[in-house]
């Protein structure tokens, strides 16, 4: 048995799959498998390819096909999952059909700690729903019996109602999110801090850098805020939010195993008090999540440029192209090019080099009224 | 880059998928990764488990479904695929959408040697055919564009027209494969020789043994045969066939690239004339992926055991059950716990300890007529 295998974990992963290249459960699967956990794909939609490519086919599962699928795993008492990871869900009714899952696993666990949901509500990007409006409070009832959210900047503040224009915003948006949803833990993956107003606190990032801002609630609902500045790489990879929450439930059942005191008996697997946030699991895991990441990443990138610059010195192929077909056969390739090169890049995955620290929001750091 | 990873390889898997367990592509796909094959899975079916458990749920794709999908692949120039791998699919139709797939992407691959086709012909077994009688004669017609076939001991007998009764029957079976469907590369898995008639020649092997039987044709389209003896275990375990073809495509691979001689871009990779049966790489290739099957086969019986070890202890479970359904509960736990344990396993996968070898079938050990 190899050393870097995480503890013996069944996860249920419940999200899209793509044929071509690594999104989704696609991505999923293999990143927690690689880690060791025995994973249950179920997938709500199967496409040729990510959207990213402005073109696919396929089909999107229905709310009941998903239910029959979670249905036929029940009959024969293949449901003893210890984790279920759930992403993109094709329409309000299927977010539905997915948390009735969540809810029946957690019901079905009894001990507190022996199931942990980890769900990421993919609603949108960059200021901008990519689903239709009815799925927003379809997660924002769903998510109330998650265990950990992975919200984007974006998302964050869908579901939070606060606009993050500052750290204070920031640490409002997660303070209400855990309020509002009783959710115990929050990652919000990547907001650029330098492009927010400072209020004169925390040292700020340099501008290349991506933060990613996490808190474990205390026993009195108060956040246990953590950052981790990342070196941001000049591509966009698809795929990277699915990359983040799997190797995320691999590393943290890691860190809540290695933390013993009965953690993994707990409810949510919330740490006592006297832990610190920079020493919770969450951040311990999310420190060896983006060390594997920005490893992968950079090797992507350089195998993309090598690609792209492959590109620059061919001109024959374009020859009897309109410009406006030249232009698509360029993006399609490029688009194919920053496929995160995961497959070959497995000891990353499975041996993180851990290159960043986590920083704790202080107090003092944060404006008067969140203190 | 760990040196356990085969050369880099692009495959396109077309088969069966399973939220729970490990056949199709569920098993083939991480079989496949975790030997560095970077893997586009096109889901033939998504059940909820298979169907060895005599219940589940789920949905088939159509033809037309396939065929999209591809569509998909085709439009955004997502076809660089260095093999592809074909197992079950639920129709004649859905055969026929595969075989297209298929030979179009011979046609697309243009070099000799460039794209290699292994197609599981899945049918049947023990003597039975598991699908619908018209899947047969389409098998029959597209198995004429693969590459490499692995049809376990019934669907050689119904390809090639020929019971197989003994070893001479079994020698004429391969011989008739290809001859009538011109495929270079042919492998019976698991004959059990012990209960052949042995026509008095070759050492049989003892009766808890089984024997995979390999062949690739010779320029005058005679076969080289070789055949691996391996001790055969005590259980019936689900997606053995997956496996056996997943690892085949990545070891062959490897073989052929470390055969040299331009092997590789030599048309369906066949040897020349001068490279003896066990010296072939289909056969070295055998060796690792039976290797590798075994042990991980031996540690899934192990934990098989254990976990009926402490099903016989259990009683209290079966209060207020009928017989019938205690006997239905019993089945599927039994079903259950033979799962082939892949993930934790890995390493038997990527670094088999080789323990078998490949013995020729020499001219003189074959009945006269087949010599």
């Amino acid at each position: 048995m190899s050393n870097s295998l995480v503890p013996e974990t069944r996860v249920l992963a419940v999200a899209s799959q793509v044929v071509y290249g690594h999104v989704g459960n696609s991505m999923a699967s293999f990143a927690m498998q690689s880690l060791g956990c025995d994973v249950a794909a179920l997938n709500t939609v199967h496409f040729s390819n990510h959207t990213g490519y402005r073109q696919f086919k396929g089909t999107r599962a229905t709310a009941q096909e998903i239910t029959d699928l979670y249905q036929g795993l029940c009959q024969s008492n293949l449901t003893d999952f210890d984790v279920m990871l759930s992403g993109y869900a094709p329409s309000a009714a299927a977010v539905e059909a997915v948390g009735a899952i969540g809810m029946d696993l957690k019901k079905k666990s009894g001990k507190p700690g022996s199931f942990f949901w980890v769900l990421d509500p993919v609603m949108g990007d960059q200021g901008r729903l990519y689903v239709n409006g009815d799925v927003v409070p379809a997660y924002k009832e769903v998510i109330k019996h998650a265990d950990l959210i992975l919200p984007n900047q974006f998302e964050a503040e869908v579901l939070s109602g606060i606009e993050i224009t500052s750290l204070a915003t920031l640490a409002e948006a997660i303070t209400a999110i855990h309020r509002i949803y009783s959710v115990p833990h929050v990652i919000i993956t990547s907001v650029q801090l330098s492009k927010l107003s400072q209020s004169g606190c925390t040292p700020t990032p340099p501008e290349n850098f991506l933060t990613v801002i996490g808190s474990t609630t205390k026993s009195d609902g108060s956040p246990r805020l953590f950052r981790v500045d990342v070196p941001a790489l000049d591509c966009f990879f698809s795929g990277t939010g699915d990359m983040f929450a799997a190797l995320m439930v691999a590393r943290l059942r890691e860190a809540v195993a290695a933390a013993g005191d009965g953690l993994q008996s707990t409810a949510s697997w919330v740490s006592p008090d006297s832990v610190s946030a920079t020493t919770l699991p969450l951040a311990q895991a999310t420190l060896k999540v983006l060390s594997s990441m920005h490893s992968v990443l950079e090797r992507t990138m350089e195998a993309r440029n090598a690609e792209l610059a492959k590109m620059a010195l061919e001109t024959s192929q374009s020859e009897g192209l309109s410009v406006e077909e030249q232009q698509k056969q360029d993006y399609l390739r490029r688009t194919k090019a920053a496929e995160v090169r995961l497959v070959r890049n497995v000891q990353f995955l499975r041996d993180p080099l851990v290159q960043f620290e986590a920083q704790e929001w202080r107090k003092e750091d944060l404006p008067v009224g969140l203190q």
